[in-house]
């Protein structure tokens, strides 16, 4: 498959774009027009930088409103795109976007736009180059791709072909099923945009939030699958409007589209595979090795010196946690309790320690047990994350390991039956006992990240793409100093969940802990307990300071969950919040004070099912962290 | 007229709120429940708080879903709803706002709502407190103001009262005509939002994108209007949910707000007067004095050091600006040509001295002609700007300012036909033939700020409440990093312009002239000429460095307007950008490369009537200076 990508889509200079477009790996590009404009040198100079760098002019767009109009001004639209053919000829493309006329002068009557579709079309042909109709999900008489291809179809000339937008296609809930049926030779180009589920005018919802395939709510397998099934052999590409992008960093843009479309492939090829389909139709779609199908928490790993060392071994063993591993041949210690292992990670002149010297105390790396590491890591490198590998000692574990959006460490760990574990191998086990206070905290039951605004996206498309991750909603959170949107991923099983968090604005909590740590990742980690009433206590009695929670919190609770006095007291009197889902599944969970200035800790019970975040209390959360930051620190120790 | 606000409306934790807005001035507050759900503190705490302020709580809200639900859930929602009445005791707050239901299981049936709303009524009154019903604009069964004032008027119960809301009239273009006939002692409170007009989803729409009166586009004066006719005295309440305020500074925003709320009681009495109304309707409305007629540009003052100071001179003499005037007292230059006046202020331990040494070469205060400074002064004053006086030596002017949102000072001068003007009064003139050139430069066309993103609307509530300024649509100008959204604001006969640019991101020139300026504030000075093409030759002879313009920009003017070969030429030659208007007015503009990477200066000549600001051009020229920035700087002198 060809993969390309509209110069729109990225931020930069012409020349910065087309750089990041070709080192991303894609085949060609769509020359937007005013990018050509902007540009500071002929259309024959973008021919030959475009041509050094051995990237395709696969399209030049858009050329607007030349349909359904009167004679006199059909004249001048000839003349006009006369002259934009001369220009594609300078440019090196033999193709052009036509879109379907938005003025509302538009006579909207088919005959006549055949006909004037014929005279482009012939103009084309004198031109040497072919002409693609496109159907605006706006245009004022024209669309659906369904109309516009009978009108390209009534045409039947060769220089006249029809243009596929997923956007424009999706958007209005048009139905891809006809596209099947469209011979592959008369589909001059096919563009590629995801979005969210937006209830908003459609062409401002085109203009300012398409996404990247993978990043939105669109079924772009199902669009893409009919596409394929036509004999279309030209590229698919993408042409996303996005005012994030726009001020991204042009090259990790660019590397995630190219990413989004490998991602997009392979969800076609499975659409195709289950359809039972012929094998051509798959044989030229990206094929990735399969998702891991179990995914758990490892260890997740934290870069530290020895002053945030001793500052995490305190916290832990208030939750009591112990040392049960010494590395073999690292400054590395390993604390666990339960199911949850972290990592201490100390080593000079090591990857850790070039974390931290960047960041600070921070989560340099995450371990994820997956069925088959090798064949995990080797997807996640087919989408193009970067491999790692570190230093090994004697006899210890080599870990396949990629690194994700902000450089941490992604490593994928499984075991075999006969053989030492990860931790047997590498560490040599002091605690004899193993993993101490079994029932108190079950293991990792998620981590939060908290992110840069324009780096969400880039996340959410690692988790789906390097994991096989299912992204769920995002929904927006108030902190008193903005807004924080949140989406969270999770493995097919469940057994790993990750909230994203991202600042909307400067002065969150979420923007201060990025600006403290220099944009660096970990915000929290909630571990799970089978009984959160017993659990707590324990460690508050260790001298766990817990995050207080305003008391009219518990009063609005009251009126609004009808809770029994003894449990709404229980809750109130270990600060514990409180949430319940449609189905009656509860959530509890109560948060630690912030150390460090940014990381805190979570512990959360979940019964009958419940399957979200406590959503409903972040807000909670938030003003009662920004109220503990006005107030004199608690003294530390047993309470 | 009592002011209010709604907690929710301002950024911060409930204390910083309700300290910001007893400084702003308001008599009263709104406790939006969340803000005091995260309150760590009881609600008597609130109460006294308040109290101390000297602020009344006015209204606790929101209670929902109340009305045209099952008997069985009727009963839990009258639990729920008393109390929250025991809660309002607390408070010390008599009023709460009920909104009309929108769970989707709400009965639809008039009759049997006004049963439960009589249920909700004697539950207030044996409580002692007011309901008021309010028809939510997206509300199942009731949305408009009308049908709830039917239910209300239905149910006949002094503890009950309607709740009028100016966004969910006006966001629905529900007419406001039928308000009036409505008893002022049966609404029981009226909030007020204003919001830009855009087309989306009216939940989504009133959540994120409310904003002040005056900042968006409703007749809310219509609106008030009608509701003083009522003869209803309590208070006027913003209630505003916008993300942007949520993430702007409290006190900022909180005295924005305020005097968004005396700006709409002045339209509001200049629609009752225009009506003839009886002056008791208007009587306890703020009257403010008139807003000046006419405005022009004074002068522009921009505080300098040496080098700046030279760097100014060599690039205004370049525009053949000369050299007309030396302050009697201070180190303070004057420079003229044309109708255009530039002072350069170098005045140590001075305001501009202070301005130099936060904000570097800048705009620090702006003079402004007007038929009466001191009234002119007067009504910015009232609209709580903040007054200043400089030093004044003998027989020098007493010039009446006001401080702008950045600190930059705003002068007011009129002339009196018998007394020397104000350049006669503070400079000895040193040019005896006065403002040379003429016919070169004819004055100060507009000038053009860059802003921090989230201070948009406080400028454009400064120029209309101080200025009696008009405001223009917004637009939207990408950048090569990100987008800029653009607003002008007008005085009223159209002589002075300023165009107010906030950039969305991180990093387009917008926000790069803010980092590197510390917030403040001019971007750049377009001055007007009559003939650019004999005007400009001159300029780049003296050395004036223009911006390239691409080339293929003028291959796109050719296939876009048909433009005469040999204008075309012209314009390619001396980078002349040009723009058309629908009624064939036309821009011609040039602008110079930037200077102390920040400001740059435009030629403009206006044609036809033309009265825009050639915002088609604005995307072409930030593409160039983003790619002026990636060459080596061209010689200067002339070319």
């Amino acid at each position: 498959m060809k993969r390309s990508i509209a110069t729109v889509s990225i931020s930069g200079t012409l020349v910065e774009k087309l750089t990041a477009i070709q080192a991303a790996g894609f085949d060609g590009i769509e020359i937007f027009e005013n990018d050509l404009l902007y540009f500071d040198g002929s259309p024959a100079d973008v021919r030959r930088i475009a041509s050094d760098l051995g990237l395709e002019i696969v399209l030049f767009q858009p050329f607007r409103d030349f349909e359904g109009v009167s004679a006199e001004r059909l004249a001048r639209n000839l003349d006009r795109v006369k002259r934009k053919f001369d220009l594609m000829h300078e440019l090196g493309t033999d193709r052009i976007l036509v879109c379907s006329n938005v003025s509302p002068e538009t006579i909207g009557d088919d005959a006549l736009i055949v006909d004037q579709l014929g005279a482009l079309a012939r103009a084309a042909q004198e031109a040497g180059v072919i002409a693609g109709y496109e159907a605006l999900a706006w245009g004022r008489h024209v669309n659906s791709y369904r109309h516009a291809w009978r009108l390209v179809d009534a045409v039947d000339h060769p220089n006249l072909g029809l243009v596929l937008d997923s956007f424009h296609t999706l958007s209005i809930d048009d139905p891809v099923g006809e596209i099947a049926a469209i011979p592959g030779e008369r589909i001059a180009f096919v563009q590629i945009a995801d979005a969210p589920k937006l209830a908003m005018d459609v062409l401002e919802w085109s203009r300012h939030y398409r996404c990247f395939p993978g990043q939105g709510d669109f079924d772009l397998a199902a669009f893409t699958a009919r596409v394929i099934e036509t004999g279309y052999d030209g590229p698919l590409s993408l042409e996303i409007f996005n005012d994030g992008f726009r001020a991204a960093p042009t090259a990790i843009t660019a590397v995630d589209g190219y990413r989004s479309l490998l991602f997009l492939e392979e969800e076609t090829r499975a659409v195709l595979e289950r359809e039972g389909k012929p094998v051509e139709e798959t044989g030229h779609l990206y094929e990735s090795p399969p998702a891991p199908v179990h995914v758990g928490f490892q260890f997740l790993e934290f870069a530290v010196d020895d002053t945030a060392r001793n500052q995490l071994i305190d916290w832990l063993t208030r939750l009591r946690f112990r040392r049960t591993g010494q590395h073999r041949s690292k400054d590395v210690a390993l604390y666990q309790h339960g199911a949850a292992s972290i990592v201490l990670n100390a080593e000079a002149d090591s990857f850790a320690s070039a974390f931290f010297n960047q960041h600070g105390l921070s989560l340099c790396a995450s371990a994820f047990r997956v069925d088959d590491a090798k064949l995990a890591f080797q997807r996640a490198a087919g989408f193009r994350y970067a491999p790692f590998s570190g230093r090994v000692g004697p006899n210890e574990r080599v870990l396949p390991a990629v690194q994700g959006p902000d450089g941490s460490l992604n490593y994928f760990v499984d075991e075999a039956p006969d053989e030492p574990t990860l931790f047997e191998a590498d560490f040599v086990l002091t605690d004899v006992n193993g993993p101490g206070d079994a029932g108190a905290l079950t293991g990792i039951d998620h981590v939060c990240l908290s992110l840069p605004a324009d780096s969400l996206n880039a996340w959410v498309l690692f988790f789906k793409t390097a994991f096989g991750f299912q992204a769920e909603a995002d929904w927006l959170v108030p902190d008193p100093y903005g807004l924080v949107r949140s989406r969270a991923v999770r493995s097919r099983d469940g057994s790993v969940r990750i909230a994203l968090n991202a600042s909307m604005d400067r002065h969150t909590a979420v923007s201060e802990s990025l600006s403290m740590y220099r944009g660096s990742g970990l915000n929290h980690v909630a571990f799970g307990t089978a009984d959160i009433f017993s659990t707590l206590p324990g460690f508050i009695a260790n001298g766990l300071p817990l995050l207080r929670i305003p008391r009219n919190y518990y009063d609005d609770l009251a009126a609004r969950y009808g809770l029994a006095d003894d449990l709404l007291e229980a809750l109130r009197t270990h600060n514990i919040l409180y949430d319940r889902d449609e189905r009656g599944g509860e959530f509890f969970h109560a948060y630690t004070e912030q150390f460090d200035h940014r990381f805190f800790l979570e512990i959360v019970e979940r019964r009958g099912g419940y399957d979200g975040y406590g959503a409903a209390n972040a807000a909670v959360r938030l003003a009662a962290q920004a109220q503990q930051k006005k107030k004199p620190a608690r003294p530390s120790g047993p309470a």
